[in-house]
């Protein structure tokens, strides 16, 4: 079988996403993209049992060390941080070394982010190794950690060398995970590529079958969307912020349940639900586009409803979030299937009514 | 008096230094150069009682938070950063608020970072206290903490917007800090500017009785000359290292006596000593230049002989330090007065020369 490849272009930090099975035992491949001769490999005692010895096989005659972190998204500190720093520094690596980051985007933002501090910056090679990671961690050079009142408000830009998405590990993916993976992918096609929807719908099976041919269209174009986004506006100044529908619904429903209790990728697809009904409300959106967004999220097994904590609590935790400026709210809402738009002066009516809709308890969801 | 003002050029990055007298109480300056209109100051427990109120108050309208830490080299440290983000969400600023730190080299290099990872990088505005951070902070985006076990290990490179070099706050430092901060202004002329030394000195006096025109002098050279070197290399990957001429050898005594027995420009001074007594073992500088040297280090109270913890030790602590490459040291070293290269293929007969005579309790000095 034939690998994929996405090139993401950044003048000298240019790098490729290699998409394809069974790549994180291909020794070739690995020489081919992995320059450095000594690595630290971060994993979680997830991951690392099922993947970590293959990997450090595959690498040859390099360095290779390793630092093992609990598993979830509750462990994604300052501390946690230090502690890959602390391996660094114990096995003396200089700045010819690189980080690898082997595991999901919580492995990946802070490996990625202890590299991008450490000596002020070193380099960085990404094995994302659940779906939501390889999808979006990939793309974009967002690196950090959550502060405990906030998520990723700690962190740096720092690109990946290169990014090895091996298809056949999603094997092992717990189901929930690999279906909050794909509400990711929803979500780009919600933003760019109404095409993309109907390849969802027509392929449904064949995803959930976790068929590695389906994974790799479905990475491959998730990258290439991301990335093509992301080349206009690098450092999230305007458009980039498209990338976050249902994201600042979605913190708040991660923020209110405690870290981890939603999965990610279960949060952003309520949030895009709710996103959908406000663009609803302002007009922008059909009834019937909202309810196939909700019929292609259930097909994946995703909720599409959020959990009662209030709307005013709601708007409280969307408050500290970091898409606000000037205090006023910038929401990512859509006009029509396939295409987004960053909105701040949308009518707080319509915000209002979606936030009792979602959140209140006796909320009167019209769909 | 007018004030001098020295342009860094680093495209959409580019910042003004702005250096002259009583400036934190400049109220129309202030207002040009500070745009942000949330700020959170960052000081210490030494500087905060002498100027905070007085800068809180020549910032006017801006909604002004504070954050106060113990003074040292010591709390530089990612405990310390975090504080500084604690305060950071605890005031709910957002990607539009500026930090400020107020305070020597330490408090400016943990507020840089701060501002580099809160929210993936926020605006940072300098007013350094000290004349060490003056001439050294201001120019070349270095921020970062130190780790238990080496300095400087944990940062990112971060501009700030704009540097205020008050002149006249130096006169509350202790004279030993500020001769330590004349360290860093002999090391700009020995690595790059002869006539610089001359200026010193036939200055000595005035810059010792702290003279505004004499300060003024010393610290715009001392950033033109630094900028000129980062304006080249500014991700430090060949010339800008010879800024460190001194600091291999300085870390090693910082390290070793425990961070903040030695000032580090008081290591730094020992360092070059030892740097130009290798530069002349390989027939580079003359004996009577590096009696030149020690006399004017001499005549501003600074050290030059380094404290005797073996040559062995001083060589495993230079082991761990940043400008190893491949295992190599690379050192700084002098062809002649004002002229400094990174050389890596120097005899190991020298440097051990050096060590010896220097770190060695009966080491044998030539000069």
């Amino acid at each position: 079988m034939n690998i994929e490849q996405v090139d993401i272009d950044l003048g000298v930090r240019s790098y490729p996403i290699l998409i394809g099975p069974d790549l994180i035992d291909d020794e070739s491949l690995l020489a081919r993209h992995v320059q450095a001769r000594n690595l630290l490999i971060v994993s979680n005692t997830t991951v690392a049992p099922l993947y970590l010895q293959r990997l450090q096989h595959s690498l040859g005659e390099r360095r290779v060390g390793s630092v093992i972190l609990p598993d979830g998204e509750q462990h994604k500190t300052l501390e946690s941080m230090a502690l890959i720093i602390d391996a660094l520094i114990e096995q003396r690596l200089n700045r010819d070394a690189a980080v690898l980051a082997l595991g999901g985007g919580v492995i990946g933002d802070m490996a990625g982010f202890a590299a991008a501090c450490y000596q002020r910056g070193i380099d960085y090679v990404q094995v994302p190794t659940t779906l939501l990671a390889q999808v979006d961690s990939s793309v974009g050079g967002k690196t950090g950690v959550n502060h405990p009142q906030a998520k990723n408000m700690i962190g740096a830009f720092h690109q990946p060398r290169c990014v090895i998405a091996d298809t056949r590990v999603l094997r092992s993916l717990a189901e929930r995970e690999y279906r909050a993976g794909i509400a990711e992918i929803i979500k780009y096609g919600m933003i760019h590529d109404a095409a993309l929807l109907d390849w969802l719908e027509q392929s449904a099976e064949a995803l959930l079958a976790r068929e590695d041919e389906a994974i790799m269209y479905a990475v491959r174009r998730s990258c290439e969307i991301k990335a093509a986004v992301v080349a206009i506006d690098e450092r999230e100044q305007g458009l980039r912020a498209i990338l976050n529908l249902g994201h600042t619904f979605g913190h708040a429903i991660e923020t209110a349940t405690g870290y981890g209790r939603w999965l990610h990728g279960e949060a952003v697809a309520a949030g895009m639900v709710i996103a959908a009904d406000m663009s609803r409300r302002l007009g922008w959106l059909h009834e019937a586009d909202c309810e196939r967004l909700i019929r292609l999220l259930r097909r994946f097994g995703l909720p599409v409803d959020a959990p009662h904590i209030g709307a005013q609590r709601a708007r409280d935790l969307m408050g500290l979030d970091k898409k606000v400026l000037d205090g006023r709210i910038r929401l990512v809402l859509l006009p029509q299937l396939g295409q987004a738009q960053v909105v701040s002066d949308y009518t707080s009516e319509a915000l209002d009514a979606s936030l009792r809709a979602y959140f209140d308890p006796a909320g009167e969801r019209r769909i």
